[in-house]
Protein backbone atom coordinates (compact mmCIF):
# COMPACT_ATOMS: atom_id res chain seq x y z
CA UNK A 1 0.00 0.00 0.00
CA UNK A 2 1.01 3.39 -0.84
CA UNK A 3 -0.09 7.01 -0.59
CA UNK A 4 -1.61 7.20 -4.25
CA UNK A 5 -1.25 11.21 -5.08
CA UNK A 6 -0.37 10.73 -8.85
CA UNK A 7 1.14 12.90 -10.73
CA UNK A 8 0.87 10.84 -13.80
CA UNK A 9 -2.28 8.62 -14.88
CA UNK A 10 -1.80 5.48 -17.05
CA UNK A 11 -3.63 5.22 -20.19
CA UNK A 12 -3.69 3.54 -23.10
CA UNK A 13 -1.89 6.16 -25.80
CA UNK A 14 1.23 4.49 -24.77
CA UNK A 15 3.30 7.01 -22.37
CA UNK A 16 1.81 7.45 -18.95
CA UNK A 17 0.05 11.26 -18.99
CA UNK A 18 1.22 14.17 -16.92
CA UNK A 19 -2.29 14.84 -14.74
CA UNK A 20 -1.70 18.40 -15.07
CA UNK A 21 -2.70 17.50 -18.90
CA UNK A 22 -5.73 15.97 -18.45
CA UNK A 23 -6.94 19.26 -16.11
CA UNK A 24 -5.74 20.84 -19.29
CA UNK A 25 -7.62 18.55 -21.42
CA UNK A 26 -11.02 19.31 -19.23
CA UNK A 27 -11.18 23.03 -19.67
CA UNK A 28 -10.39 22.91 -23.32
CA UNK A 29 -12.99 20.79 -23.44
CA UNK A 30 -15.14 23.39 -21.24
CA UNK A 31 -13.72 26.06 -24.13
CA UNK A 32 -15.33 24.05 -26.91
CA UNK A 33 -18.63 23.69 -25.01
CA UNK A 34 -19.12 27.37 -25.11
CA UNK A 35 -17.90 27.37 -28.31
CA UNK A 36 -20.47 25.25 -29.67
CA UNK A 37 -23.04 26.76 -27.89
CA UNK A 38 -22.10 29.93 -29.60
CA UNK A 39 -22.49 27.85 -33.04
CA UNK A 40 -18.85 29.05 -33.66
CA UNK A 41 -17.48 26.40 -36.32
CA UNK A 42 -13.70 25.84 -35.91
CA UNK A 43 -11.18 26.93 -33.57
CA UNK A 44 -7.60 27.37 -33.65
CA UNK A 45 -4.61 26.27 -31.34
CA UNK A 46 -3.78 30.52 -30.51
CA UNK A 47 -7.52 30.98 -29.65
CA UNK A 48 -7.93 27.65 -27.53
CA UNK A 49 -4.82 28.77 -25.95
CA UNK A 50 -5.70 31.77 -25.44
CA UNK A 51 -8.99 31.09 -23.62
CA UNK A 52 -7.31 29.00 -21.11
CA UNK A 53 -4.05 31.07 -20.57
CA UNK A 54 -0.94 28.51 -22.15
CA UNK A 55 1.02 28.77 -25.24
CA UNK A 56 -0.44 27.40 -28.55
CA UNK A 57 2.26 25.32 -28.19
CA UNK A 58 1.27 23.43 -25.41
CA UNK A 59 -2.14 22.68 -26.94
CA UNK A 60 -0.66 21.10 -29.61
CA UNK A 61 1.65 18.96 -27.46
CA UNK A 62 -1.35 17.97 -25.51
CA UNK A 63 -3.58 16.83 -28.43
CA UNK A 64 -0.41 15.20 -29.74
CA UNK A 65 -0.67 12.21 -26.93
CA UNK A 66 -4.05 11.46 -28.33
CA UNK A 67 -3.29 11.69 -32.00
CA UNK A 68 -3.68 14.66 -34.08
CA UNK A 69 -7.09 16.02 -34.64
CA UNK A 70 -6.37 19.17 -36.51
CA UNK A 71 -4.57 19.95 -40.08
CA UNK A 72 -2.49 22.89 -39.75
CA UNK A 73 -3.88 26.22 -40.73
CA UNK A 74 -7.30 25.00 -40.74
CA UNK A 75 -7.72 25.09 -36.98
CA UNK A 76 -9.79 22.32 -35.39
CA UNK A 77 -13.99 21.64 -36.31
CA UNK A 78 -15.28 22.56 -32.84
CA UNK A 79 -17.79 20.03 -32.53
CA UNK A 80 -15.61 16.93 -33.73
CA UNK A 81 -12.75 17.84 -31.06
CA UNK A 82 -14.75 18.22 -28.34
CA UNK A 83 -16.09 14.48 -29.12
CA UNK A 84 -13.01 13.22 -28.89
CA UNK A 85 -11.99 14.85 -25.74
CA UNK A 86 -15.05 14.56 -24.38
CA UNK A 87 -14.44 10.33 -25.70
CA UNK A 88 -10.96 10.47 -23.78
CA UNK A 89 -12.26 12.25 -20.67
CA UNK A 90 -15.10 9.26 -20.13
CA UNK A 91 -17.61 12.21 -20.51
CA UNK A 92 -19.60 9.91 -23.35
CA UNK A 93 -20.36 7.45 -20.48
CA UNK A 94 -22.29 7.38 -17.32
CA UNK A 95 -20.68 7.17 -14.11
CA UNK A 96 -22.50 5.58 -10.90
CA UNK A 97 -21.22 7.94 -7.85
CA UNK A 98 -21.50 6.29 -4.56
CA UNK A 99 -21.87 9.20 -1.39
CA UNK A 100 -19.96 7.75 1.64
CA UNK A 101 -21.10 10.78 4.42
CA UNK A 102 -24.73 12.35 4.12
CA UNK A 103 -23.55 15.83 6.13
CA UNK A 104 -22.90 19.27 4.90
CA UNK A 105 -20.37 18.61 2.06
CA UNK A 106 -22.41 15.73 1.26
CA UNK A 107 -25.71 17.29 0.68
CA UNK A 108 -23.82 19.67 -1.19
CA UNK A 109 -22.74 18.03 -3.97
CA UNK A 110 -25.92 16.72 -3.83
CA UNK A 111 -27.40 19.57 -5.02
CA UNK A 112 -24.19 20.13 -7.36
CA UNK A 113 -25.86 20.15 -10.90
CA UNK A 114 -22.91 20.49 -12.73
CA UNK A 115 -21.66 16.65 -12.06
CA UNK A 116 -25.11 15.77 -13.12
CA UNK A 117 -24.53 17.85 -16.31
CA UNK A 118 -21.53 16.11 -16.74
CA UNK A 119 -22.74 12.53 -16.68
CA UNK A 120 -21.79 12.02 -12.85
CA UNK A 121 -25.42 10.43 -11.30
CA UNK A 122 -25.39 9.75 -7.71
CA UNK A 123 -26.64 6.23 -7.52
CA UNK A 124 -25.79 5.18 -3.49
CA UNK A 125 -26.48 7.23 -0.61
CA UNK A 126 -24.12 5.64 2.34
CA UNK A 127 -24.12 6.80 5.98
CA UNK A 128 -23.65 5.67 9.59
CA UNK A 129 -26.17 8.46 11.04
CA UNK A 130 -29.01 5.93 12.78
CA UNK A 131 -31.39 9.34 12.01
CA UNK A 132 -30.41 9.45 8.47
CA UNK A 133 -30.07 5.43 7.30
CA UNK A 134 -33.62 4.92 5.45
CA UNK A 135 -34.59 8.87 5.28
CA UNK A 136 -34.71 9.70 1.38
CA UNK A 137 -32.80 12.70 -0.36
CA UNK A 138 -33.91 13.24 -4.06
CA UNK A 139 -36.16 9.86 -3.87
CA UNK A 140 -33.25 8.05 -2.88
CA UNK A 141 -32.86 6.05 0.14
CA UNK A 142 -29.31 6.57 2.62
CA UNK A 143 -28.31 3.18 3.13
CA UNK A 144 -26.39 1.72 5.95
CA UNK A 145 -22.55 2.45 5.90
CA UNK A 146 -22.28 -1.20 7.66
CA UNK A 147 -23.55 -2.72 4.47
CA UNK A 148 -21.26 -0.61 2.19
CA UNK A 149 -19.55 -4.02 0.77
CA UNK A 150 -23.06 -5.28 -0.44
CA UNK A 151 -24.51 -1.79 -1.40
CA UNK A 152 -21.33 -1.07 -3.44
CA UNK A 153 -21.18 -4.35 -5.44
CA UNK A 154 -24.84 -4.09 -5.96
CA UNK A 155 -24.98 -0.57 -7.25
CA UNK A 156 -22.04 -0.89 -9.99
CA UNK A 157 -20.39 1.80 -8.28
CA UNK A 158 -18.00 3.90 -10.70
CA UNK A 159 -16.53 6.13 -8.18
CA UNK A 160 -16.71 6.66 -4.55
CA UNK A 161 -17.13 10.10 -2.87
CA UNK A 162 -15.79 10.40 0.94
CA UNK A 163 -17.19 13.16 2.65
CA UNK A 164 -17.00 11.39 6.02
CA UNK A 165 -15.23 12.93 9.24
CA UNK A 166 -11.17 12.76 8.78
CA UNK A 167 -11.46 10.12 11.88
CA UNK A 168 -13.37 7.75 9.71
CA UNK A 169 -11.84 8.46 5.90
CA UNK A 170 -9.18 5.52 5.83
CA UNK A 171 -11.34 2.94 7.21
CA UNK A 172 -13.96 3.83 4.25
CA UNK A 173 -11.76 4.04 2.18
CA UNK A 174 -10.27 0.19 2.91
CA UNK A 175 -14.33 -1.30 2.83
CA UNK A 176 -14.26 0.57 -0.33
CA UNK A 177 -11.02 -0.98 -1.90
CA UNK A 178 -12.36 -4.37 -0.82
CA UNK A 179 -15.65 -3.39 -2.64
CA UNK A 180 -13.45 -2.89 -5.61
CA UNK A 181 -13.73 0.41 -6.11
CA UNK A 182 -11.10 1.81 -8.29
CA UNK A 183 -11.67 5.60 -8.33
CA UNK A 184 -12.07 7.96 -4.91
CA UNK A 185 -12.64 11.70 -4.89
CA UNK A 186 -11.74 12.35 -1.26
CA UNK A 187 -13.34 15.24 0.18
CA UNK A 188 -11.75 14.33 3.91
CA UNK A 189 -8.54 16.59 4.81
CA UNK A 190 -6.13 13.78 4.72
CA UNK A 191 -3.52 11.55 2.84
CA UNK A 192 -5.69 8.10 2.05
CA UNK A 193 -3.44 5.14 1.42
CA UNK A 194 -4.78 2.57 -1.49
CA UNK A 195 -3.50 -0.24 -3.58
CA UNK A 196 -1.47 1.22 -7.03
CA UNK A 197 -4.37 0.03 -8.80
CA UNK A 198 -7.16 2.68 -7.28
CA UNK A 199 -6.58 6.13 -8.15
CA UNK A 200 -7.80 8.77 -5.57
CA UNK A 201 -7.93 12.66 -6.22
CA UNK A 202 -8.39 14.98 -3.08
CA UNK A 203 -10.41 18.17 -3.09
CA UNK A 204 -9.47 20.34 -0.25
CA UNK A 205 -11.03 23.83 -0.32
CA UNK A 206 -9.35 25.25 3.06
CA UNK A 207 -5.73 23.99 1.14
CA UNK A 208 -6.99 26.59 -1.68
CA UNK A 209 -8.07 29.31 -0.05
CA UNK A 210 -5.24 29.13 2.34
CA UNK A 211 -2.76 30.01 -1.14
CA UNK A 212 -4.78 33.43 -0.96
CA UNK A 213 -4.28 33.73 2.70
CA UNK A 214 -0.80 33.32 2.20
CA UNK A 215 -0.42 35.68 -0.65
CA UNK A 216 -2.77 38.29 1.80
CA UNK A 217 -0.02 37.85 4.91
CA UNK A 218 2.86 38.80 2.80
CA UNK A 219 1.47 41.98 1.92
CA UNK B 1 -5.07 42.73 -17.81
CA UNK B 2 -4.00 39.00 -18.12
CA UNK B 3 -5.59 35.89 -17.00
CA UNK B 4 -4.31 35.32 -13.87
CA UNK B 5 -3.59 31.56 -12.87
CA UNK B 6 -0.70 32.11 -10.88
CA UNK B 7 1.97 29.36 -10.49
CA UNK B 8 3.67 31.39 -8.61
CA UNK B 9 3.33 33.79 -5.45
CA UNK B 10 4.76 37.06 -4.29
CA UNK B 11 6.20 36.76 -0.65
CA UNK B 12 8.29 38.60 1.54
CA UNK B 13 10.36 36.00 1.09
CA UNK B 14 13.17 36.92 -1.44
CA UNK B 15 12.27 34.39 -4.45
CA UNK B 16 9.30 33.79 -5.52
CA UNK B 17 7.45 30.94 -4.02
CA UNK B 18 6.15 28.05 -6.23
CA UNK B 19 2.50 27.33 -5.56
CA UNK B 20 3.15 24.03 -5.22
CA UNK B 21 5.30 25.05 -2.14
CA UNK B 22 2.63 27.03 -0.61
CA UNK B 23 0.26 23.85 -1.13
CA UNK B 24 2.70 21.34 0.70
CA UNK B 25 2.86 23.75 3.51
CA UNK B 26 -1.20 23.79 3.96
CA UNK B 27 -0.53 20.22 4.32
CA UNK B 28 2.17 20.10 6.81
CA UNK B 29 0.07 22.62 8.77
CA UNK B 30 -2.92 20.48 8.76
CA UNK B 31 -0.03 17.52 10.11
CA UNK B 32 1.40 19.33 12.50
CA UNK B 33 -2.27 20.05 13.97
CA UNK B 34 -2.87 16.34 13.95
CA UNK B 35 -0.06 15.83 15.84
CA UNK B 36 -0.37 18.27 18.10
CA UNK B 37 -3.95 16.67 18.80
CA UNK B 38 -2.51 13.92 19.36
CA UNK B 39 -0.10 15.48 22.27
CA UNK B 40 3.40 14.40 19.84
CA UNK B 41 6.17 17.14 20.80
CA UNK B 42 8.38 16.33 18.11
CA UNK B 43 8.38 15.46 14.60
CA UNK B 44 11.33 14.66 11.93
CA UNK B 45 11.04 15.80 8.39
CA UNK B 46 11.30 11.86 7.43
CA UNK B 47 8.11 11.70 9.42
CA UNK B 48 6.63 14.51 7.63
CA UNK B 49 7.62 13.47 4.38
CA UNK B 50 5.91 10.04 4.84
CA UNK B 51 2.15 11.60 5.83
CA UNK B 52 2.25 13.75 2.70
CA UNK B 53 3.56 11.33 0.12
CA UNK B 54 6.77 13.70 -0.67
CA UNK B 55 10.59 13.27 0.08
CA UNK B 56 12.49 14.49 3.71
CA UNK B 57 14.33 16.69 1.15
CA UNK B 58 11.50 18.56 -0.09
CA UNK B 59 10.33 19.36 3.28
CA UNK B 60 13.46 20.32 3.96
CA UNK B 61 13.29 22.30 1.32
CA UNK B 62 9.97 23.98 1.14
CA UNK B 63 11.24 24.91 4.87
CA UNK B 64 14.40 26.78 3.76
CA UNK B 65 12.39 28.97 1.71
CA UNK B 66 11.32 30.79 4.89
CA UNK B 67 14.28 30.09 7.22
CA UNK B 68 15.68 27.28 9.67
CA UNK B 69 12.79 25.91 11.30
CA UNK B 70 14.84 22.67 13.37
CA UNK B 71 18.31 21.45 14.37
CA UNK B 72 19.58 18.22 12.23
CA UNK B 73 18.82 15.42 14.24
CA UNK B 74 16.82 16.70 16.82
CA UNK B 75 13.93 17.24 14.09
CA UNK B 76 11.16 19.79 14.99
CA UNK B 77 9.42 21.09 17.60
CA UNK B 78 5.26 20.38 16.66
CA UNK B 79 3.81 23.36 18.73
CA UNK B 80 6.51 25.64 17.54
CA UNK B 81 6.03 24.54 13.84
CA UNK B 82 3.05 24.59 13.72
CA UNK B 83 2.49 27.71 14.55
CA UNK B 84 5.72 29.03 12.66
CA UNK B 85 3.81 27.77 9.57
CA UNK B 86 0.39 29.05 10.51
CA UNK B 87 1.84 32.82 10.43
CA UNK B 88 3.32 32.26 6.84
CA UNK B 89 0.08 30.70 6.08
CA UNK B 90 -1.68 33.87 7.64
CA UNK B 91 -3.53 31.63 9.82
CA UNK B 92 -2.98 33.39 12.39
CA UNK B 93 -5.02 36.10 11.24
CA UNK B 94 -8.94 36.69 10.65
CA UNK B 95 -10.12 36.43 7.44
CA UNK B 96 -13.28 38.15 5.85
CA UNK B 97 -14.90 36.73 3.14
CA UNK B 98 -17.50 37.90 1.06
CA UNK B 99 -20.07 34.96 -0.90
CA UNK B 100 -21.30 36.91 -4.24
CA UNK B 101 -23.94 34.59 -5.46
CA UNK B 102 -25.91 32.51 -2.71
CA UNK B 103 -27.04 29.48 -4.58
CA UNK B 104 -26.37 25.85 -4.17
CA UNK B 105 -22.55 26.12 -3.75
CA UNK B 106 -22.88 29.59 -1.73
CA UNK B 107 -25.31 27.54 0.91
CA UNK B 108 -22.72 25.02 0.49
CA UNK B 109 -19.31 27.24 1.76
CA UNK B 110 -21.63 29.05 4.08
CA UNK B 111 -22.44 25.88 5.98
CA UNK B 112 -18.72 24.51 5.35
CA UNK B 113 -17.40 24.42 9.01
CA UNK B 114 -13.53 23.67 8.07
CA UNK B 115 -13.60 27.77 7.20
CA UNK B 116 -14.76 28.99 9.96
CA UNK B 117 -11.94 26.40 11.53
CA UNK B 118 -9.15 28.14 9.83
CA UNK B 119 -10.32 31.94 10.72
CA UNK B 120 -12.11 32.29 7.31
CA UNK B 121 -15.30 34.00 8.50
CA UNK B 122 -18.28 35.18 5.91
CA UNK B 123 -19.35 38.69 6.79
CA UNK B 124 -21.30 40.06 3.32
CA UNK B 125 -23.47 38.37 1.41
CA UNK B 126 -23.94 39.63 -2.11
CA UNK B 127 -26.83 38.11 -4.77
CA UNK B 128 -29.05 39.86 -7.31
CA UNK B 129 -31.85 38.12 -6.59
CA UNK B 130 -34.23 40.14 -5.29
CA UNK B 131 -36.39 37.21 -3.40
CA UNK B 132 -32.77 36.43 -1.68
CA UNK B 133 -32.11 40.02 -0.98
CA UNK B 134 -32.98 41.43 2.64
CA UNK B 135 -33.28 37.40 3.54
CA UNK B 136 -30.93 36.19 6.64
CA UNK B 137 -29.09 33.57 6.60
CA UNK B 138 -27.33 32.07 10.09
CA UNK B 139 -27.79 36.11 11.16
CA UNK B 140 -26.79 37.81 8.25
CA UNK B 141 -28.40 39.76 5.98
CA UNK B 142 -28.53 39.36 1.88
CA UNK B 143 -27.57 42.59 0.31
CA UNK B 144 -27.76 44.00 -2.63
CA UNK B 145 -25.17 42.93 -5.59
CA UNK B 146 -25.69 46.20 -7.23
CA UNK B 147 -24.53 47.99 -3.74
CA UNK B 148 -20.97 45.66 -4.41
CA UNK B 149 -19.02 48.54 -4.20
CA UNK B 150 -19.93 50.26 -1.03
CA UNK B 151 -20.65 47.04 0.67
CA UNK B 152 -17.36 46.16 0.33
CA UNK B 153 -15.29 49.05 1.01
CA UNK B 154 -17.48 49.35 4.23
CA UNK B 155 -17.60 45.50 5.19
CA UNK B 156 -13.72 45.09 5.28
CA UNK B 157 -13.25 42.10 2.51
CA UNK B 158 -10.11 40.26 2.44
CA UNK B 159 -11.31 37.66 -0.32
CA UNK B 160 -14.11 37.23 -2.14
CA UNK B 161 -15.80 34.06 -3.61
CA UNK B 162 -17.27 34.05 -6.79
CA UNK B 163 -20.31 31.62 -6.80
CA UNK B 164 -22.13 33.37 -9.22
CA UNK B 165 -23.42 31.76 -12.60
CA UNK B 166 -20.67 31.37 -15.29
CA UNK B 167 -22.21 33.83 -17.41
CA UNK B 168 -21.72 37.15 -14.50
CA UNK B 169 -18.62 35.89 -13.24
CA UNK B 170 -16.42 38.41 -15.09
CA UNK B 171 -18.77 41.17 -14.73
CA UNK B 172 -18.76 40.51 -11.01
CA UNK B 173 -14.93 40.40 -10.55
CA UNK B 174 -14.06 44.09 -12.39
CA UNK B 175 -16.68 44.91 -9.98
CA UNK B 176 -14.42 43.34 -7.06
CA UNK B 177 -11.41 44.59 -7.88
CA UNK B 178 -12.68 48.05 -8.63
CA UNK B 179 -13.60 47.96 -5.01
CA UNK B 180 -10.35 46.65 -4.08
CA UNK B 181 -10.39 42.77 -3.53
CA UNK B 182 -6.97 41.67 -4.23
CA UNK B 183 -7.85 38.08 -3.15
CA UNK B 184 -10.38 35.75 -5.23
CA UNK B 185 -11.59 32.11 -4.89
CA UNK B 186 -13.16 31.46 -7.90
CA UNK B 187 -16.07 28.46 -8.07
CA UNK B 188 -17.31 29.93 -11.64
CA UNK B 189 -16.07 27.60 -14.54
CA UNK B 190 -14.02 29.78 -16.19
CA UNK B 191 -10.92 31.86 -16.23
CA UNK B 192 -10.80 35.19 -15.06
CA UNK B 193 -9.13 38.01 -16.22
CA UNK B 194 -7.81 40.40 -13.07
CA UNK B 195 -4.68 43.11 -13.09
CA UNK B 196 -1.51 41.46 -12.10
CA UNK B 197 -1.94 42.34 -8.22
CA UNK B 198 -5.07 40.26 -7.58
CA UNK B 199 -5.05 36.72 -6.85
CA UNK B 200 -7.24 34.28 -7.88
CA UNK B 201 -7.34 30.44 -6.95
CA UNK B 202 -9.99 28.49 -8.50
CA UNK B 203 -12.40 25.60 -7.58
CA UNK B 204 -13.32 23.16 -10.10
CA UNK B 205 -14.95 19.79 -9.26
CA UNK B 206 -15.88 19.30 -12.17
CA UNK B 207 -12.34 18.94 -13.78
CA UNK B 208 -10.70 16.96 -10.68
CA UNK B 209 -13.82 13.98 -11.07
CA UNK B 210 -12.99 13.86 -14.80
CA UNK B 211 -9.64 12.84 -14.24
CA UNK B 212 -11.09 9.99 -11.99
CA UNK B 213 -13.74 9.31 -15.10
CA UNK B 214 -10.99 9.75 -17.85
CA UNK B 215 -8.82 6.78 -15.68
CA UNK B 216 -11.51 4.53 -15.56
CA UNK B 217 -12.33 5.25 -19.37
CA UNK B 218 -8.89 4.19 -20.03
CA UNK B 219 -9.12 0.78 -18.32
Amino acid sequence: MSINNHERSSSRYGSKIADATVGRLSRYYRTLKHLERQETETVSSEELARRNNVTSAQVRKDFSFFGAFGRRGLGYNVKALKQQLGKILGLDQEWHLALVGVGNIGHALLNFSQFQEHNFHFTLLLDSDPSKIGSKIDGMEVKNLDNLDAEVKNGHVDIAVIAVPVEAAQKVTDALVGAGVKAIFNFAPISLFVPPDVTVRNENMVIEIEHLSFVLAQQ
